[in-house]
């Protein structure tokens, strides 16, 4: 399993993944979840990858080969640095899934379905704002909107009751970072295959290059304090609710 | 969808249920998923259901039968009434959950899978303590214990984080229903197909008899109460965890 979120904020996007990747409970590996291609001055665009990951590598590969070919030859078709908007990436995105299924899909005959990706793409490209899509397996995509600010892939149930209530446009990065590691400790609790370390990457508004990339791991302080403080913080509150009936 | 909680404590058991069932979205109603059988000064047995209606009414209507043929004449088998433990009350609900699956499963043919349904079952026969157990769709079924004083079925994720950190059998009864109510509100604000009402039973450790049985409606002063004080609460407990960086 994965748990990944896009959050698209006023100041910019941040973005988090996990990094545990599972074929059957005894054998888990740590597998990258987050790419990130970036043209300083030009455009930032990171993609979060969930599901089979002979799928999504595949697709990783295919857009690195495309960024190449096209460095070599202007007509090679898009890439991820041709584009001129976020939605011809998130087209670009998905056709590049529909190709993987296309060639995978005939040998894998009625098991094709379970091998199933899911995406969040993000990022910002010159002459518009930054703009955040979920692609889905069949290729096509939404994009986030005021209403709806972010999206999550993969194990999204246990970490979203926070988002829902406390994830709005006007967030400072400081304290959205913290909103999408809270969301990741309450998922890390109850789902085995969402995994330390976590990858976080924060993009501001217009300036076009990766602000600030980092893991998270097991051991690091704030994630510790946080994880605890949240624990305490819930106790706290739930503590300080009326109870349903003073009888013992 | 569904969702019901039973959580064993020291004090005895308390239990809640929603009541929305749905074939599809736009068809949606209202029934009773928490089920009880009183024989006071003796039993209380409480039942609740998740899972396709038409199999989980046939199982209570086949209990129902069972005691009238068991009052009748005392040879006729094993009811909620005679059974002497809740172990033997379990493996009756599950016996009759397989019986439903046999008699319905044959002309489902290769549909049946989707005709799925699970169980809690708890409450207290003299003689014995209080216990709690959950029943699967094949009909076993597994008890709950000190170290999981709780069992969930149905939609379980998005109020599950809040019951792993507080739950522990020493709660006072009135902050158990609180907890509850808390990780119903959770459920409620997330899925669409888990409604208002939900029912809430709190039977107390050698009463064998229903302490509190109450429905709760969307109007209920208490529960808008909880709903309103802990999004409050929560938002509170954000801002007091440090941010993951003091950058704007």
């Amino acid at each position: 399993m994965t748990y990944c979120v896009g959050l698209r904020l006023d100041r910019g996007i941040i973005f988090a993944s996990d990094t545990r990747t599972n074929a059957g409970f005894d054998n888990v590996a740590r597998f990258r979840k987050m790419h990130v291609w970036e043209l300083p001055g030009d455009r930032v665009i990171v993609l979060l990858t969930a599901g089979n990951l002979a799928v999504t590598q595949s697709v990783v590969s295919l857009l690195d080969e495309g960024l190449a070919r096209s460095a070599d030859s202007p007509d090679a078709g898009p890439s991820l640095f041709s584009v001129s908007t976020m939605f011809q990436a998130a087209r670009l995105v998905g056709s590049t899934l529909r190709e993987v299924h296309r060639i995978d899909g005939e040998d894998l005959g009625p098991e094709a379905a379970a091998f199933s990706a899911s995406f969040i793409l993000g990022g910002q490209i010159k002459g518009e704002g930054p703009r955040l899509f979920q692609i889905y397996d069949e290729g096509n995509f939404i994009e986030a909107g005021d209403d709806t600010p972010f999206f999550q892939i993969g194990e999204h149930k246990y970490g979203k009751p926070i988002l829902d209530r406390v994830a709005v446009p006007e967030m400072r990065m400081g304290d959205a970072a913290k909103l999408l590691l809270i969301s990741f400790d309450s998922t890390l609790r109850s789902n085995l295959s969402v995994g330390l370390p976590i990858d976080i990457l924060i993009y501001r508004t217009d300036t076009w290059h990766v602000g600030e990339q980092r893991r998270i791991e097991a051991e690091d302080p704030y994630f510790h304090a946080l994880s605890e403080g949240w624990s305490r913080a819930l106790r706290q509150a739930f503590a300080n609710i009326e109870s349903y009936t003073n009888a013992d």
